[in-house]
């Protein structure tokens, strides 16, 4: 990836398929945090890594609050669901890769959900990939996709950083449903919720400002309440201590009490609508977010891998 | 309406259904501005007053560079679509009509589109009333919306005035299907017709600031490409002039290129999708829109006239 290209990509690299990560402040080489092994991505192997492999719940490269924050994300999602989710089929080397010269990491953690279950499958991913000026990309994201028997809203958030000063923010929970013909769903899960508010709280601040994807797609895949801001500010690790960090909780508690475990009734016929739609949605969520990004970053053999294990469920 | 409410509801007076217009620098017992008798609702009758009326393309209320702007736009499309259009046929008192203390005023300028048309109406307004501080709250709007033998977006302006300093352009294509589950109709309406280059130009002013509506059901009616924005500058006019004005004119000549004569095939399935779909679009927006509004400025006797007239056709 080039320089140049940051300002249009840095999106278009994760959302929505929201899928890897990482943190701009520190090179790829010498990460400063101590990793974390808290969270495994399949209970019986080791929750730190796979042969030298830096696995999702390390966030290796991100700063303290950065990775607090998406930890507890990640944590938060496992506990409330973990009695609906597989372990992650992931290969290992799908759960970690990195480019041939080491400048370009990544990690990703798939759970699909019981049949018996209304989750699709949850994913988490990092991105780290050092810039030719010396700083980085850095992605991590958190996304959680419901299955055709309820057609709640799904959730993700991503943190994408470029600079040390910048971060771009997308948080939200993009509906399952044409909103224009269901007034109804948009009262159930976004006025009633009061999502609002959050967005309205950020755009208060004087460090935040509206963010606009490159993708018009992704555009049109985001809900009324979608939190998409940049913050540019010397004192991020404050902003998400301060602002992000309790939003984002409160959004994913929002999400699991109203969505996941929420009771809705789908009939057949819009089953089989939500399917089409949920289908449409994701391949062109992999085709805009990963298509051409993983080979630029990761080389062709790598990319078709991810892809390859991605498709299975996506 | 209350001063206080303006900031929240400056836009849900109108947006989308987008009907009524004016502009605040101005009285509304002094108008400064020559009235224009270019366009008349109905060919046979007097273009500028219906009695003591002032009829909707006489703006009386607005600046110089606003009323051309608005004038240019309607005639445009008076003119490319006048074989597909009925005279206007609203009531005198729908046309034009007051408040007791004559401190509202509102014009409406309704055509239904021939059935052999692709037209189903095009709707023109402007909006006065005089806020308790001594300015005005001032919105013109101009919309045209396509039947169901084709599905491609309507077309919509809205200029909303609440003080000489600042103003809310809404300016868009509505789609009129689900763009999730239509990535062509997205491409062929909004990627290739370059859209978002309007929205970036006017981004890159600082005088310019994303606006958000008060409410989500507009927010989700809109395109991924919708110029929703705040103007705060002292140069409002000039601002018209060079900006607003020549991308409304743009994007009202893409609507008509590309969507008004389009050639788009519709099958009898998609068609009763489309009819049910603009049907709730059309009443949930008059009911944002107006139902509120109309009897708070002119009372409930006039705001059940003209709602019972609008009705009709939406």
């Amino acid at each position: 990836m080039h320089t140049s290209e940051v300002g249009n990509n840095e999106e278009s690299m994760a959302t929505i398929t929201g899928h890897l990560a990482s943190f701009s402040l520190w090179s790829s080489s010498s990460p400063k945090f101590p990793n974390s092994s808290r969270f495994s991505c399949s209970a019986s192997k080791s929750p730190l890594q796979h042969g030298n492999r830096m696995a999702y719940m390390d966030f290796p490269y991100v700063s303290p609050s950065h990775k607090d924050l998406m930890v507890d994300l990640a944590s938060t999602l496992d506990t409330r669901l973990s009695s609906f989710l597989n372990p992650c089929n992931l290969p290992p080397d799908v759960q970690s890769y990195q480019n041939d010269t080491g400048t370009a990491h990544a990690a990703l953690h798939l759970r699909s959900g019981l049949h018996s279950s209304p989750i699709d499958f949850m994913l988490g991913s990092w991105l780290h990939c050092a810039l030719p000026t010396g700083g980085a990309l850095n992605i991590t994201s958190l996304s959680a996709y419901l299955n055709s028997s309820t057609d709640a809203p799904n959730f993700l958030i991503e943190l994408i950083q470029s600079s040390p000063t910048s971060m771009v923010l997308i948080l939200d929970l993009p509906p399952r449903v044409d909103l224009v013909l269901n007034p109804d769903y948009l009262k159930t899960f976004y006025q009633d919720t009061q999502l609002d508010q959050h967005r309205q709280h950020l755009d208060k601040l004087s460090e935040v400002k509206p963010y606009f994807s490159s993708s018009l797609y992704i555009r049109a895949v985001v809900s009324p309440t979608a939190i998409l801001v940049r913050i540019e500010t010397e004192r991020l690790e404050e902003m998400i201590e301060t602002h992000v960090g309790p939003i984002a909780k409160e959004v994913l508690k929002t999400w699991l009490d109203v969505c996941a475990f929420g009771e809705r009734v789908v009939g057949e016929s819009e089953r089989d609508w939500l399917r089409k739609r949920d289908d449409m949605s994701k391949s062109k969520t992999i085709e805009i977010d990963l298509g051409s990004n993983l080979p630029r970053l990761f080389g062709q053999e790598t990319a078709n891998r991810v892809l390859e294990a991605l498709k299975e469920v996506f």
